[in-house]
């Protein structure tokens, strides 16, 4: 059971507005069980809308449209629809009746073009829009294939999606069992985490295939099955990830939809612990991270970032003698600042940050990408220097993602 | 010249990932006069790919091929590739060894999947990554059109494009003259800044095309004119652009790739002046934005970020007294963060921020998304209160944005 996924529109093509609609159906279509195999992009042209639909159809159970259905000159998906069916368009008294109520409500005087809304092809199903105006539109083929079109305006799509297709998708095909289960790990690349998990990647059944997908600092690990046993394959998948756990659980922050910085809030709620930092080459960074959690507040003091070296003296007491000797980039200097911080802003967990982010400030020493980071507690300062790399943002984020992970460690830990 | 882009990968198809590299790929195409007119995405299946590729060469002159790239089994984009034209794969001896050499430097154990990104296919032109270890491809066919094969992470696929690709499509095709011109503005909404400038828009000559391109918290305003008289084309959009500058002079905060923070950063340079940041609710953001610009040392000495109330009377002086009576939420507080975090640090300009991020925290008489700004230097204390709306991530975003335009405003008045 398998689906393609058609946007029209030109300002998609030219890279004016990001798709996410299709995303977010490949999303909920998954967990309906049907496989998103395709996606297409045509413009507002009559002919390319015309070939991408017939081709979609001859691959693909379910073709699902999006945009092109508003009431400009430019958006021609109905009529091309209609077309493509061989069918013409008639009046829907139902979604006549529906624009003009909208129109009344919001007090606008009512165009032409917004009553041709109500008009649709023939031999379509109409799906009603309660978030708008155009309505949405099911047609069926003679060997049971779908095509579904939708508005391109996110909530307007979606709602529609939800309320009136998973219905009747999950009506019209039989649909298998699929299961998606994403582990999220840190502190390891691509290559040697494969390496490690080689012998779980290698016995795994046929129905149950692995994806790497790597962003800075972190890789996901994404195992996507299907079956017609639900229950096994909810058993296998447990036992899969389970083994993971065992061979490279050290590295695992979360699942699926998980982050760093919210596994960190709930490591430190059920605590009781509370956390503060003191960051130099991050400018903030770490602390941002921290608080784009909501309820963050309960855990999260505050923080100096100290970029100059008069900041660390004043804030942090570091004294002029280790700056001198050992430089602000140094084991010495993030320990004190993270020690500082803890003591200074009464917190049970301080995190410091040190480094040359670059482009400039890098000697043969010490290049750029040099960091430090030290996380102290009340039983230890753990400290570990790195080299990130030669890109400013990427040592940022590379730096404030593996500070959260060595605090992560250190919860667990104590 | 049209071109189409295919996006490989499973991670794109069930939705785990929203697919950016298409729409950045699309607008820097757009600016060397290259037009996207399909866009398609498929699975990790060598049979879809090349269909997919098949398919595109026949109808367009360009094709570029993103993903499929990485070190692990799922990615089959370069061995597809070298079926597709019948060649074989062969060991570059540069990409070799640059890749060693990162590895190198990164103090990493090299794996044979690794030196595996050196193999490529005999009959490509390999473009050099600066930013990874994946090479991209350039492929031609007998009808001289192209095929180019890029990695699917982002900044990696950014730097092969803009470093490799753009010269050698300006060699290789026939490019028409294209000239964009984006003027960067801030603090005013999109349709109040339309009919602002609706006088300007509607004399603009049919050669001459404007976007709107919003975001939180910014108008970018791209003219797009295409013309056989270069320099004609060249004055014109000056002319454009110096009028765009007498009517909504005060929204501008830059052109084409300039960003807030540099700019501020410019200012703050030539003036000789320093800054620091006292955050509540950015929670370190806009101390992230100002350090993202490199050389920032130079003018931002450090920040206090004061998340709990404590921190703000600890560090900032703000009286138990002030926070009873007025609220951390309040004029008074921000004030009192700005000034004193101006004194404390030594700098010439103190930014201070407070507000309710939310989901929690909100209250009938000051709602979720309520946010006092102050900006205090040796002259004054600016302040001003907003609401930015009930989504955390957006008003953490557009308080960092508003922030920064007022401190911007203030460098250019005083």
């Amino acid at each position: 059971m398998q689906a393609e996924i058609i946007t029209i529109g030109d300002e998609i093509l030219i890279g004016q507005i990001i798709d996410t609609n299709s995303s977010w159906l490949g999303q909920e279509l998954g967990k309906l069980g049907i496989r998103v195999a395709y996606r297409s992009s045509v413009g507002d042209k009559k002919e390319d809308i015309l070939d991408a639909i017939s081709n979609a159809i001859n691959r693909n159970h379910l073709v699902i449209i999006t945009g092109g259905l508003g009431p400009t000159k430019d958006d021609i998906t109905k009529h091309t629809l209609a077309e493509f069916f061989n069918t013409t368009l008639i009046e829907d008294a139902k979604v006549k009746e529906w624009v003009t109520k909208i129109f009344k409500q919001r007090n606008l005087p009512m165009l032409d073009t917004n009553l041709a809304q109500a008009m649709v092809p023939a031999s379509c199903k109409v799906l009603f829009n309660r978030s708008g105006t155009a309505p949405g539109m099911w047609f069926e083929t003679e060997q049971r294939k779908v095509v579904i079109s939708l508005p391109g305006v996110p909530f307007e799509m979606k709602t529609i999606f939800t309320e009136e297709c998973v219905p009747l998708l999950s009506a019209h095909f039989t649909l298998p069992n699929i299961l998606h289960r994403t582990i999220l790990t840190c502190g390891i690349g691509e290559s040697f985490l494969a390496k490690k998990i080689s012998a779980i990647e290698d016995t795994l059944p046929a129905h149950i295939t692995l994806a790497y997908l790597p962003s800075v600092g972190m890789v996901r690990l994404r195992f996507s099955g299907s079956s017609t046993n639900q229950q096994l394959l909810f058993e296998e998948m447990n036992q899969i990830v389970s083994s993971l756990y065992d061979v490279v659980g050290e590295y695992i922050y979360g699942e699926e939809n998980d982050t760093l910085e919210m596994n960190i809030g709930l490591l430190l709620k059920s605590s009781s612990k509370t956390i503060a930092t003191a960051e130099s080459c991050t400018g903030g960074f770490i602390s941002h991270m921290l608080t784009s959690v909501p309820g963050s507040s309960s855990y999260y003091k505050g923080s100096v970032v100290a970029y100059a070296n008069e900041i660390k003296i004043q804030e942090l007491g570091v004294s002029e003698e280790l700056l001198k000797t050992h430089g602000a980039v140094s084991e010495a200097c993030v320990k004190q600042m993270a020690e500082q911080i803890r003591h200074k802003f009464k917190v049970d967990v301080g995190v410091a940050t040190s480094g040359i982010a670059g482009p400039d400030g890098g000697t043969d020493l010490k290049p750029v990408g040099t960091v430090w980071i030290a996380v102290a507690d009340e039983f230890e300062t753990i400290t570990a220097q790195f080299n990130m790399g030669d890109n400013r943002e990427r040592t940022i984020l590379r730096t404030g993602i593996t500070a959260l992970d060595l605090v992560r460690k250190q919860l667990i830990k104590h």
